[in-house]
């Protein structure tokens, strides 16, 4: 059992994280308008693994990527970006048939909508090189849009029992949206029965709403643990993050920066902050402050992979202490 | 046998001409860039059948669209488009779970390059609202391809065996890219099963090389009429179209516009100026000049759909000879 002040030891891998999951283009209109009336859209590199992917790459972690995209030239794009990154693409892979995922969203000061065209990474095969890729490494990352159909479903789920049978840290993104499910709101007894393998699990007040319907903060949090999550870590937007490992009090932790330029890929950054501190040795509540600092310099910036400075550079500036262990000077 | 100094009767129906196929968004670069390097785009309704009923609607004639869009903000898009051309729209179908079809293509001063995202449009299913407005039709006009995936490929198989059984006049756009069939080259037999059942075909020199290889105009007219054509409209781009009934000797019409502003479209445009004559009783002959009349409107304007003026303007301006049963002023 877990609590918020344990720290994880690691033996040596060849990659400190796997994860499973989508890369795509982000089609971002450049009106604020409903999605039908918007005419111009800008292209942009997404995907949330591929986000955390980048990011911890760049705070100096070694990572691999289990994505698939189309053989097209919106694939070629996408891979040279992450190629850039030095991330291991052993196991990308190219669909001859389907395409490059896209998601068109709007431009909007509420919540954007959006349509969502699936293709070559639904079709996400199982084989030898991902069991092998999650054997070298320390953690294994998924977030949920991969789980919503199959093949990619299924292959997700060997992944994940794999990843959980070798004792390697399982940290999810339990997001749910029943209209990207076929079977609609039945998805949602799947992302509940993976919260039981996951060590790390960090949620939006959103993402709690769409599996548990309208709650208080606190009651999510009980709710995902009685689901079995050791971890929980609730993000509430604006008023920071609640940290929770089911026994002892939740932690609340506030947003670091007061200057919000662009919150894109907030979340994504404080996934590879997160991580990159439990990678460090770090105990959980610190990794946390880790998280809280990468994504405070990310808010400050626009996009998705708005530039993170060294990770030395984020600790100083945010006096996160480093343990026995976490040695920040590797 | 149809020669090209022939005129068609038809007997009073609800609909001049009854479409199958897809309507889409046509998603263009801003750029003049090869597609990976292209950032912004903006969106154009599309497709062939589609943009052939709007024209001809403009052109006065009934028509009607079988097609398939998402259940989704875009499909609102373009059947908001639709519904104010007053086209009839009883056999739209509105797919729950596959997106509006969208075509990336690059601005390029050689042949772009596209990438097709097929969703709603390949789910079309045939019944008896088809047969129906089929039935209640002069023409049937498809085009390939709608043709290349099941099930709305058989869909369109039914649709035209329906068409010829009821004596329909059947107008058919065999291009052929191999791409985009699951089956790559072998999808070539079924655009030639269709040549047989086809009154008009309209085959761009370019597909007649993707269907055929590499060969001259007059041999492409002798492949299409060894396949079973009847009448086939080669288009020759800036050279115009050769016009040949397989008896008689081919009929060479040049572009009637020397301004060329944009072609996207004109094909299209084409087949409707040669639609309405025929609908009107022309001869075949001065048919397919109200469609090259149609065109060179067309690419004096920019987009798909720029205007069209009154069919009585574009008569006189052309100087195209109405003849006994073809009445422009009804």
């Amino acid at each position: 059992m877990l609590t918020l002040h344990d720290s994880l030891n690691f033996e040596k891998n060849d990659f400190d994280i796997t994860a499973y999951g989508e890369v795509l283009l982000d089609m971002i209109s450049r009106e604020e308008a409903p999605l039908k009336e918007c005419a111009n859209f800008t292209r942009y590199f997404g995907g949330s693994p591929a986000n955390v992917l980048v990011n911890m790459q760049r705070l100096e972690n070694k990572t691999a990527f289990i994505s698939r995209v189309g053989k097209d030239e919106f694939g070629e794009y996408l891979t040279e970006i992450l190629e850039n990154e030095n991330i291991n693409l052993d196991c990308m892979q190219y669909d001859q048939e389907e395409e490059t995922p896209i998601i068109f969203v709007n431009k909007s000061k509420e919540t954007p909508s959006w349509i969502a065209y699936r293709g070559a990474d639904i079709n996400l095969q199982i084989n030898e090189q991902i069991y092998n890729k999650i054997d070298n490494s320390s953690i294994f990352f998924t977030g949920s849009f991969i789980l919503s159909k199959n093949p990619a479903r299924a292959t997700a789920i060997k992944a994940i029992d794999y990843a959980v049978k070798k004792n390697k840290i399982f940290a999810f993104d339990p997001s749910f949206r029943a209209n990207l499910w076929p079977e609609g709101n039945k998805g949602s007894e799947i992302i509940r029965g993976l919260l039981a393998q996951s060590d790390f699990i960090k949620p939006s007040l959103d993402d709690a709403y769409h599996l548990y319907g309208q709650d208080h903060p606190e009651n999510y949090l009980k709710k995902y643990h009685n689901d079995g999550a050791k971890i929980v870590i609730l993000s509430l937007g604006k008023d920071g993050v609640l940290l929770s490992d089911g026994s002892t009090e939740p932690l609340h932790l506030p947003v670091f920066s007061e200057k919000v330029v662009d919150v894109t890929g907030a979340g994504d950054s404080f996934w590879s902050g997160f991580l990159t501190g439990i990678l460090k040795g770090l105990p959980i509540n610190e990794a946390a402050k880790l998280g809280n600092a990468v994504a405070a310099f990310k808010i400050q910036g626009v996009g998705a992979l708005s530039s993170v400075p060294p990770l030395s550079e984020i600790i100083s500036y945010y006096d996160i202490q480093p343990i026995e262990g976490g040695n920040f000077n590797e």
